[in-house]
């Protein structure tokens, strides 16, 4: 038995509401209403619907829990399942930077499927999604930065994640919560090589991971028993599957780190690595009061993974122009904002964001790649067409816990997103707004579209 | 993209019924007699209860396939995920030695639900496992013996055998099986972790291992894609998961050598260290005509590994027993068998057999060591009341592929095994050993009890 994995159960089966900081709590409402936005903007999108199609096949033709991206009624295992796989089509759910976990693309799913289900109020939902967010969170950094190269982290970690979320609506106890672990740990699977592919297999990973977590919640109330140290032990996690998994981590500061309030909301619609440019430019030309048709050049000063990933000069598709610095610019230079619906539309037809994007280059900033990966700072110098040199810099990428989205921003890039597949209209779109900012009040967890 | 993982899928995708020799067929219509025999042998037994009650709270009231120890009707994921979890509960379904894979436990869970839901007939039934065993032992063998030393290969494996085994019965093509290896892959988990703990942690692995690869394959059929290089990839499974693997086995012999043939049935329902000795022992009884009166002591000459493992001089239950040498030959001597029912029953609690028990001693022996763990050689030494010195030899303990099981030996054991459970009367029984044996002449796999 593992001393770590015996504190951090008991923490797990301790926890009570009232524990919670309110700034934990507006939080955790604040990832909901995200990750509600997130699942429902996959609507329609490949392949969400062959995973519809599936737990039609294999569910029930009713059920008490819901499919975000179609309405029907299924069991929690399928609405788990599917709504894990919209999580994280869009990829603008939120991030625990130093886990590198999607929690709430795995932890939502199962939960909010689990409380529909058992008939759980708001306040216990959000009880249970922290309890998911501080166990993954503290698991994905035990596991380290080798288990990142090789495994998804989100899909692995997220089997655990899911799993004490759900645990915890279940009211386990600790020796029930040491089990689970054992359950969910010993299901934790995920291999990144489908990127080199770009396949399909990141929905399957987080909608199993959701799934999985909640299937070993659902048995271990059963009575399942499972390994007591799946993390630590000789033939568990960690050894298999780390080779810097720092036992520590585990525990760190349980009860009063509160590594939700940690993550990271997704602005900007791009990849991840443009963000910090992106900002920076946004900033300069508020404070300088400048248009797009006033800039003659942009640099961007980034580290080296930018210059490496953002290949694409000239992109045709949405995909490339979230590879692209020079549309990602342009796009937030002409639009103001780089989300969803402009990379589906703008980025590589609107002449004004093309013409902008050529006048973007990349070069490799010393202070700036020194800084990473731990903090991502924002350098941009502009000419503008009248012969002035400007910089423009920001410390926190927009979104990050040093610089938040405020209420107004979170509410606009949920409509932005439900907007995008038409899954909800704006009144609905308003309605779900307001259950997201009130979800403490909430008496149960009633169908959300 | 492998070539060898191309070269097997295209073997896979080409397979057709008339290629399989009639060996291959009648040893495949014995497996599944046997995996039959072993998941009725499950009923009522924790925790397959919990399985069930998961399966009715999941799963859908009806349904085209068949929980096999209630009866009961569900989807195909659920009957896989229920009987999977009952095709290892005994330990008594069928083994590969080369790739430690119980192959049967995972793919007839699997294939048997597909084929009730898809209305697929014996001969498709059959051709279809053939390729879940074929593709499942080379991956195995691939994945060699560092990966067994942490993951339960009939897990991680037996999510890609059970894969392919419903993607035949659905008729993927080539490129479709890449796919498939690659959904399946990425979800291969089970840690050897719980065994330390006595945990019922077998069970989840063989049932999700059954019920992860019909997923798999029932959404590559509507057309989820994967990555092309699952097993060999620079993140993929062999990286992840082996530090010897072999990629020629993995199209080792396609078309020519059988692994479905090579399979070993288990006689005795003891741990494997003690076979070879019991075979020994009843082959010397009977050549001589003695009776377990006439015998005063007994040397079992054997490896190591049984030395190390068998330590139950004294057992008090079940478990127990069946790692005593003593009580399994007691067992055999006395009651000429060693069946779940003995060891429910006579092992640890019938004078006779425990008096014999008693007399039993092991020994090293250097050419049973040398030999191991290739071959599994059987030495022991008699010595009878009247003072004879005797020795009892056999060189392929019962039930592996030089020594297989008559068809009534098989039939023997699926009687011993459905009466243990009561799951089935007689005649039942009957009814079920006749239609094994006429599985290929089947219309549709209808339902089984």
């Amino acid at each position: 038995m593992s001393h770590n994995t015996r504190t951090l159960a008991g923490f797990l089966s301790a926890l009570r509401y009232d524990d919670l900081p309110e700034a934990v709590i507006s939080r955790c409402e604040a990832l909901f209403l995200d990750w509600l936005g997130c699942a429902l903007a996959s609507k329609g999108m490949h392949p969400i619907p062959l995973f519809e199609r599936y737990a039609r096949l294999m569910g029930p033709a009713d059920g008490r829990s819901q499919i975000l991206a179609n309405g029907e009624r299924s069991s929690a295992y399928f609405a788990a399942l599917v709504n894990g796989a919209s999580s994280h089509m869009l990829e603008q759910d939120d991030v625990h930077n130093g886990a590198v976990l999607h929690a709430g693309a795995v932890v939502f799913p199962a939960v909010v499927a689990a409380a529909q289900d058992l008939g759980k109020s708001g306040k216990e939902l959000i009880l249970a999604a922290v309890a998911g967010y501080e166990a993954g969170i503290r698991i994905g950094e035990f596991l380290g930065r080798s288990h990142y190269r090789i495994y998804n982290t989100t899909a692995t970690v997220g089997t655990l994640a899911a799993a004490v979320a759900v645990g915890k609506l279940l009211g386990f106890n600790q020796g029930q919560f040491i089990h689970l672990l054992g359950s969910a740990g010993t299901q934790a699977s995920g291999l990144w090589q489908f990127l080199r592919d770009a396949a399909d297999t990141k929905q399957l990973h987080i909608a199993k991971a959701a799934a999985d977590g909640l299937l070993a919640a659902y048995l271990t109330a059963e009575g399942l028993t499972a390994a007591q140290n799946i993390l630590e032990g000789e033939q568990g996690m960690a050894v298999a599957m780390s080779r810097d998994a720092d036992p520590d981590c585990l525990v760190d500061g349980l009860g009063s780190r509160w590594t939700l309030a940690e993550t990271s909301f997704k602005f900007h619609a791009s990849c991840r690595h443009t963000h910090p440019a992106a900002d920076a430019l946004l900033s300069l030309m508020q404070r300088e009061g400048l248009s797009h048709e006033q800039i003659a050049a942009v640099t961007a000063r980034v580290h080296q993974g930018a210059i490496d990933l953002l290949k694409w000069e000239a992109p045709q598709n949405p995909y490339q122009a979230k590879f692209s610095m020079g549309a990602v610019l342009g796009l937030v230079a002409v639009h103001g904002q780089a989300g969803v619906a402009e990379f589906a539309q703008q980025a590589y037809s609107d002449p004004r964001v093309v013409d902008f994007g050529r006048k973007v280059r990349m070069r490799l900033d010393a202070e700036v790649d020194g800084a990473y990966p731990k903090r991502w700072l924002g350098r941009v110098e502009v000419v503008t067409v009248d012969g002035r040199h400007l910089l423009g810099a920001i410390d926190d990428a927009k979104g990050d816990p040093g610089n938040s989205l405020s209420r107004q921003e979170l509410e606009d890039k949920f409509r932005r997103l439900v907007a995008f597949s038409g899954a909800v209209g704006a009144d609905q779109a308003g309605a779900l707004i307001e259950r997201a900012w009130r979800l403490r009040e909430a008496l149960a967890v009633d169908p959300l579209v």
